[in-house]
């Protein structure tokens, strides 16, 4: 049995767009969703990438995706909207409030929408970068299903709520950052289980009664711990107060969970767009940023490693590399793709074993 | 000897401002960061209390401080807004781009100020409360003299740039969130030198080299630890880009060092006001965060803990207790107060040891 395929980018997107129009997605939609999957595989985000499809269709057969909403403004004014996403299409519901922020940031300088009543919307760096795209910085927040503990708490409360924010850039691509607010993301302890691992290093997890563990198994009936314990938290809930509660949605615990599929998972998000020419001249910053990261780029390395990078560097090699010999799928989510395909009777591409 | 002296927040108030205007600053200016001073140390918040007066002297001796300047602004638009500090009091910089970022905020939803050549301004929390208090979600950012390693790095180009956030309460004070992107501050680093430990916790410090460590002799010589490795790191990134790249101020590594003495710090920083009232109505927005707090505080406790707090609790329940018994402060630190008192003539209140 081979570890997996490697498929090249079109062919993933017009796969994944199959996939999605065969269980009842608009064309549009399908679209969408197909190309910021696609994105976060070529960027090595693969826990983003196409296996969210597996997550997305129990859903949309069960009619959980309301597939033909764009979503309705309940209030906006010159800087602010909010966006009641009526359990549309979570990729499509973002790009709408993302294209909103980015309109009203153009007009008066900063925009920002919140959404409630939307769904999963895959990887935030997709939204963030379609902001830099217009030459602003943008910044996206989301939460979902809870699967962290509030700090000195052992019951789910929260979810790993990122913090992303995408900073245009003068000759280097956008500076870039992702980042769940806990130590890692689930799919790390996922991965651990799957590879038959005993042991996770410290501060990744804790136990049902909510101790610091390194017991995979532990972990698994346990919590993923808050970047850095009570400050991962306090990111949490930044993150959760201006998605949720600045949208009037659904908080973080009376969010809808995928795996018990009940319903519309009703997550909120937050999107700002900050026009920087409003600050400092657009090729100006450009240099400022240039200036910046040549700052951090030109510090010694620490023993053990080559060099310095930025947020959204390893992620624009990869993105590189991945555009040139093609994307690698494991081959368990590939085996459940092409499965859902033959259900479907849409045609699955071969790809290259490896 | 007695480990110090409490004293009420009033008296204080008073000496901290006698200090400041016999060493030279205007009553306002001096009455305000009094003012901020002692915020601190109500909050439990010393590192940011009245023993920065200490700091704050000789550089207002070496006339570093334009102490007459209101700030100049450079741009404003219906959102935003850059103000050069020229060199002013940090703290009064500070009031005044909060000020504006509130006005801005009022009028259009959303305000933001970027601040360049400012000063030390204290207590991040000060300033994102003082937005509060005018029904506003604060945001503060600032940056500072370098001492920090990018991850990967083993030299020093940021500061531990801190994230503050405080957000209006319903039947509760604010939750206030104000952290630096670091595991601890360089406080907690110096308390234990003072204390003669020869250990720290794990993921506190990094050694010359950039390599974990618990020795505090090494730590002393090395780096802090920023917050979960690169992800501390890319969130300080993000305050130095809101604060100096988008001011046009100086960047981290080209700040002044407080300890050098050689001339004004420079720093920048970055404030965001957001009017909750276009978003939720204001009364629904509080009775929202009352419901988020309870939902969190309802989680069952870690063992160990007897319950969950939220962000700021801490601190408003030392701000309680400090009103009433008064404010304990480090025979250390007090010695030197008195003696800078002497120096100019200032008379010390006696307080009680303790």
């Amino acid at each position: 049995m081979s570890n997996g395929i490697r498929i090249q980018a079109s062919e993933l997107l017009a796969f994944s767009r199959g996939l999605l129009t065969a269980a009842g997605m608009p064309e549009d939609r399908a679209g969408l969703v197909a190309q910021a999957l696609v994105a976060a595989n070529l960027r090595a985000v693969d826990s983003h990438g196409v296996q969210l499809i597996l997550h997305y269709l129990p859903d949309l057969r069960a009619g959980f995706m309301n597939v033909a909403t764009d979503g309705r403004i309940v209030s906006e004014t010159g800087t602010t909207m909010v966006l009641d996403g009526e359990d549309g299409v979570g990729h499509w519901i973002a790009r709408n409030a993302c294209d909103h922020a980015i309109r009203l940031a153009t007009g008066s300088g900063l925009g920002m929408v919140t959404v409630r009543n939307s769904s999963h919307i895959g990887m935030a760096a997709f939204w963030a970068q379609r902001m830099v795209e217009r030459g602003q910085i943008g910044l996206a927040f989301t939460n979902a299903t809870p699967l962290v503990a509030p700090w000195q708490g052992a019951e789910k409360r929260l979810s790993t709520n990122p913090i992303c924010m995408a900073v245009p850039g003068g000759r280097r691509p956008a500076w870039l950052l992702d980042m769940a607010t806990t130590t890692v993301a689930m799919g790390k302890i996922i991965k651990a289980v799957h590879k038959g691992e005993e042991t996770l290093p410290s501060g990744w997890a804790l136990d049902s009664r909510g101790r610091p563990t390194t017991s995979t198994a532990a972990a698994q009936q346990g919590f993923l711990m808050p970047l850095g314990g009570y400050k991962g938290y306090g990111l949490a809930m930044m993150v959760e107060i201006l998605c949720s509660v600045l949208s009037g949605g659904r908080m973080g615990p009376l969010t809808g969970d995928p795996r018990e599929g009940k319903g519309p998972l009703g997550y909120s998000q937050c999107f700002l767009a900050i026009d920087v020419g409003r600050f400092v001249p657009v090729e100006e910053f450009g240099r400022r940023m240039d200036v910046l990261i040549d700052m951090m780029k030109s510090a010694a390395p620490a023993e053990g490693y080559d060099e310095v990078l930025v947020a959204g560097e390893p992620e624009w090699r990869a993105e590189e590399l991945r555009r040139r010999e093609g994307i690698p799928i494991d081959a368990g989510v590939w085996e459940k793709l092409v499965a859902e395909a033959n259900g479907m009777k849409v045609a699955a591409p071969c790809g290259v074993d490896f």
